[in-house]
């Protein structure tokens, strides 16, 4: 079946465009945001909202800086009337905020919308109707004249009761429905039929809203569809001309981009992508995106969580792990070359700076979060991101090969497990393996392990690494040399003393410490973080040798067996 | 901080393309599908998948059709390797299909990539290293030279490597990684050098894949550089134009489109949007989109649930109930105006015709969907939607108006609990409402109701509906005329009767069936559905009466408080 659909879809038809503009410009401000959020949204929804769930909806969005906001289809539902009046008698309405609501074309609903708005210091009243073929035809049975009759009837029982409420000031708004797949002359002339009747000023605009009711096309065919109505629409100066995507096609962020460049003022939408069936376009990465683009939204994420909350919790619906902006795993990496790219990004990164952090299109912080969550470790995972887990959790960083080691021995607890490994399984490990893993010294035979006292003088003065192995090499009987050391001072004050030694073979200094040689000798790591900087030497050594001699133990054990 | 990003971030550089081509293009054929799951889309994952879970996925996506496959990054991790080795050892891979694998440039890594590839009879081998001024700057530190030095190496190590295992039919792929935020005359420049080492023909092409790491760009802009690209790479005639879109801007779909549309010949990306951070484009929208536009996109969706099934179980990630095409939602209709669109559309939808279903871009049945999920109910529906749930579940349709009448019991009711109304609600309420009400005959009296028998004649012939309110309103002492009958024959050889009665008032015959009238007459609906014909025609009468004479009970009770 999905191998011939020819028989069944056709393609969608191209939009005769000549010297087509949009692809030459840029976007360099941002639209009219209007939030559908509790209209179309919520209509959507499998359990839609309760009153007091809409209201705590609408302040969030007027928390977050949208100034219109559809708020409900007052004439089909008893629910959504109440809550507007709710709206207005409350007084929940800020000044600089405006309502909008939706009704079809027939008196008795215009007439019950307006009841629904009485005392409204402002408020949009958006009519519809269908004007795509497959409406006229399937739906309404219509012709176009009959069509633009209806759209014409409506616009003047809109202008009759507007004019006998002139104490609020009253916006027109008109979506020819599905306008996407509509002829576009049709569409224009049902456009211009309204406008006609309502007779809009550039003092007073009305707003031409064109929806991708369902989204059919790729998004430059919508963007040349915008145009061609940009450039043909009367009282184009009169007019906020709007967009309404939906997602069908997933491409309606896009859509809603590419309109903006052909003439689009306005966009329609919801949180997160909200709406029927595939949702309506996302404002939330709409927004992000002008703002990584350094154009100012005018809507505020910056606790982007606390909006996702509020709406999760409102829709009953979750917002996906790879959503764009704000799903969890985001700003997340798992993989060892992006986690060295973001690590060396954020040592760069100056405050102020123009963002440029590998991996990382924006600063999580701009939208409230941590940088916690950005480098997660599994066995995908490498040196960079278990090192930036290792330095957050025990305030040192230990040298280069030393990460190495560490992250091969994560690496393989991660393959063995399956799962990721926590931050605070990252630094538990470390501690297992290095910290808790000090004195006594091992003493190492073929077979068995054997516990020593450990025992070897102390010097006088600054203890010195060196020393301390060749101290040890005496009491296990076994060559040992340190090939690296590294000093740091915790934050708390501590010393953090990590020691690579180079365990039997014959005696090199300064040899790389890879973790097995060519001359049989064994190279370990070891770590301690102490009040007292001699100790920790000390104990980093012992703990360095005690590794490296069980590595030797457990390889002649195997030769033997 | 939302509001003034402009010291942090800036705007995407134009491309400087004239003469552009690709707005004017349309799409006419598919593009080369490779599925980067097991590479880009496993590396992202909290939880890689195990070996066993990799076998599982391959199989899944030669089943749907892919012949290029990604299957790992065999130099970084053993699971990957040894994944590779069993697919190559146990003979998993089609003969139409080719695994590919992913490397970096330094050749200890190549020569194990090419380890775990020994004996398999085809593969892409795929070279990448970073060209982003970034990643030269903050994560590599080497100039352009130093970029294009490392890539050529790469290059020539791997024509080493194959010229050395002839018995393989080697197909090179070499990615500038970050390709979208690399100069173009940089991409270009690195990519004629590779080309130029590797000498690709038309007969044995390379491929030169465009990756949008991370996306930072609106997708016209993608679609100018990949289209300079296309215009000005050597060798072109003898390369395979790829793209990997990842989805930071929510744009990623489009991208790939318009990528096409600008001359690229193949996309990567990850079943439902799977990948690093956003995801990889989502390859199931792309080809479904490509698909409801009458071209065979080459690849199985046709049972979507049990693709999302094994991609769900094999990611742990959900697909969301939004995703198109393949989310739980995004065949449904709530509201009432789109229910009863789509209610006429199927009505009016011919086998093998163009698909022309309101609000329905594709027939669910091409994905495996069943109608059952299209229409649900909750309190934003009208009749449309409960009568479509009703007819599937009682198999008759009642009359327009007592449509009307139902649909506002079941909204009420939705109303009333803020929850959806299952199929089966609906038909239990139905039942509730007027198939169990039927019999006897309630007596009104002002503030009780009283019950008794059943006490009319059964007249010979057909039993009459009029002559039936007749003897009813002997009974009760009221007016009772019968507005509106239907009888219909159900699928199981029962009859539904579907009875509208107007009880008090002055008698009038043939008057509308509305809820109240202005005359104190009050109009119900009353069905039934039996096997017998005649007995359904009084037990709908019957129903009608009763619930006609309870609501004047109720509304002259509440008169009298």
């Amino acid at each position: 079946m999905i191998t011939n659909p020819s028989t069944k879809y056709r393609p969608f038809p191209a939009v005769a465009l000549t010297g087509r503009r949009w692809p030459s410009r840029t976007v360099t401000q941002a639209p009219i945001w209007m939030s559908t959020d509790l209209r179309d949204g919520n209509q959507s929804l499998i359990d839609p909202m309760s009153i007091e769930t809409k209201l705590e909806f609408f302040d969030a969005l007027v928390k977050i800086g949208f100034k219109e906001i559809e708020v409900g289809f007052p004439s089909a539902s008893q629910t959504e009337f109440d809550f507007i009046r709710r709206l207005i008698v409350e007084k929940r309405i800020p000044d600089d905020v405006t309502i909008e609501v939706l009704t079809q074309s027939r008196t008795d609903l215009i007439e019950r919308t307006f009841e629904s708005l009485e005392g409204v210091p402002r408020a949009i009243v958006h009519l519809y109707n269908a004007t795509a073929p497959s409406f006229r035809k399937i739906v309404f049975g219509m012709s176009r004249d009959e069509v633009k009759a209806l759209a014409v009837e409506g616009t003047r029982t809109i202008k009759r009761c507007a004019a006998e409420r002139p104490q609020t000031h009253w916006t027109f708004q008109y979506s020819p429905e599905t306008f996407s797949m509509t002829e576009l002359s049709f569409a224009r002339e049902v456009c211009d039929a309204v406008s006609g009747v309502w007779r809009p000023t550039p003092a007073h605009k009305m707003i031409v809203n064109l929806p991708a009711t369902v989204e059919a096309a790729m998004p430059n065919v919508f963007a040349d569809q915008v145009e061609w109505m940009d450039r043909n629409l009367a009282f184009r100066d009169s007019i906020v001309l709007s967009v309404h995507p939906h997602n069908d096609r997933g491409t309606a962020v896009a859509a809603a981009e590419l309109a903006l460049l052909a003439g689009a003022d306005r966009i329609e939408g919801c949180l997160f992508g909200n709406g029927e069936r595939t949702g309506n376009v996302d404002i939330v990465t709409l927004a992000m995106n002008l703002y990584t683009q350094g154009i100012s939204p005018g809507l505020d994420f910056s606790d982007i969580d606390a909006v996702r909350r509020t709406v999760e919790h409102c829709n009953k619906l979750p917002v996906h792990p790879r959503h764009p902006y704000a799903g969890d795993l985001v700003y997340t990496a798992f993989s060892g070359s992006h986690q060295d790219a973001i690590r060396k990004g954020f040592a760069q990164q100056d405050v102020d700076a123009i963002w440029e952090v590998p991996y990382l299109p924006i600063d999580p912080a701009d939208v409230g979060r941590s940088y916690d969550a950005v480098i997660r470790v599994n066995s995908q995972s490498g040196k960079g991101g278990t090192t930036y887990l290792l330095e957050r959790g025990i305030g040192a960083t230990p040298p280069r090969r030393m990460q190495i080691e560490f992250s091969r021995i994560v690496q393989e607890r991660a393959d063995e497990t399956g799962i990721e490994v926590t931050p605070q399984g990252i630094c538990d490990l470390f501690a297992q393996v290095y910290l808790e893993a000090t004195g006594p010294v091992e003493r190492v035979a073929p077979q068995t392990l054997r516990f020593v006292d450990t025992d070897f003088g102390m010097p006088a003065g600054p203890v010195d690494a060196g020393k301390v192995a060749a101290a040890i090499a005496q009491v296990i009987g076994q060559a040992v040399g340190v090939v690296d050391i590294e000093e740091q001072r915790t934050a708390d004050g501590k010393t953090a003393v990590f020691v690579g030694v180079r365990i039997g073979g014959a005696s090199r200094h300064g040899a790389r410490a890879d973790v097995g040689q060519d001359d049989g000798s064994v190279h370990r790591y070891g770590a301690s973080i102490r009040d007292s900087r001699d100790m920790a030497v000390i104990d980093a050594v012992v703990c360095a040798v005690n590794r490296g001699a069980r590595a030797i133990a457990v390889s002649e054990s195997a030769l033997a067996a």
